[in-house]
């Protein structure tokens, strides 16, 4: 299965691609920020990243597209710009036919460290340990598309939207276990409360 | 001067277009509501508006879109899908180069109505009056997107991102010159503060 990771934002974008099977690992497909410039107009801003993401989709073909669920509690003078460029990629998602998943911030940090209240750097050294990378994916927009790739993975497509019309094949089922047992052994090594 | 004005939301986007040029009356071209089903999932219903806006875009060809702005003191449950509607409609006047403005809620209730405070049904009677319409416009999201449009009309293009790159006609000019002393005037007659 392949996942396209949206850490959305209108300054910048994190868009992360990983492949992920039963029984092998995740392997980093592409990585990359959007940027858009931040004295730019909003429909300018938004038009450049609806090309980004319909670019991603077209090149890398996702089978699934992972967006951060937008809290209206986030940065106040950002989560409108936020909430706006993550619609604006759903929608490219949605128009052609890829589902779409929402994962919160937490399910994230928990999917890669195994605590929902994990930093940023740690998220990002997780991810650099999961896809076995040289140096760490700056900055921390791209791990954290990688990141949420990488939750969507792991979770399994539960969150997918029904109309996205995809259910897990018994080998998606099979990994998403395997998964499942792998965190909840780390939230032990980890000594995490409520964990083993 | 053409514009299409749009009042955001999921589960009903208000859509109205009028016509106004120097020196004659604003007329109505079109109003409608998009409706998606409240238990839809995100994609399919960002789908929904979008095509519809598009529709909308392509069928009655405005010069200007203008959007009510979204703040995060809106109705906290509903105003990420509000955002993400708005943000949808943006991009798709975006992409057919159409200049897009953005109104705050007082702005478009002050130019229909003389002032920042009125509430929905002053706002409906008003728009009802200016258009000379036989019956309001329901629902209220109708007749605030006629509201929308109206305001643009009246308060003229200082709104329009500069990217969209189009300045306003000596004929635009005269007319927001004259909607602005025909506004200040109302605001003498319902003698309210700081107006003559």
């Amino acid at each position: 299965m392949r996942v396209l990771g949206v850490d959305p934002g209108l300054t910048r974008c994190g868009l992360g691609v990983v492949d992920g099977l039963a029984g092998r690992r995740v392997v980093l497909v592409a990585v990359d920020v959007i940027r858009t410039p931040a004295d730019g107009d909003l429909a300018s801003r938004l038009l450049g990243i609806g090309d980004a993401v319909e670019g991603w989709l077209d090149q890398t073909r996702p089978d699934v597209l992972a967006v951060e669920q937008v809290f209206s509690q986030h940065n106040v003078r950002t989560v409108m710009g936020t909430a706006q460029a993550a619609g604006v990629a759903v929608l490219a998602a949605a128009r052609r036919g890829v589902p779409v998943a929402v994962h919160t911030p937490s399910e994230v940090k928990a999917a890669v460290t195994g605590t929902g209240r994990a930093g940023k750097d740690q998220v990002t050294a997780m991810v650099t340990r999961i896809l076995d990378l040289p140096t760490r994916p700056r900055p921390a927009d791209a791990a954290d598309a990688l990141a949420l790739a990488i939750c969507h993975l792991w979770r399994g497509s539960a969150a997918v939207a029904p109309a996205g019309g995809r259910t897990m094949t018994p080998a998606q089922q099979q990994w998403v276990e395997a998964a499942e047992r792998a965190r909840r052994a780390a939230g032990r090594r980890h000594g995490l409360p409520g964990a083993g």
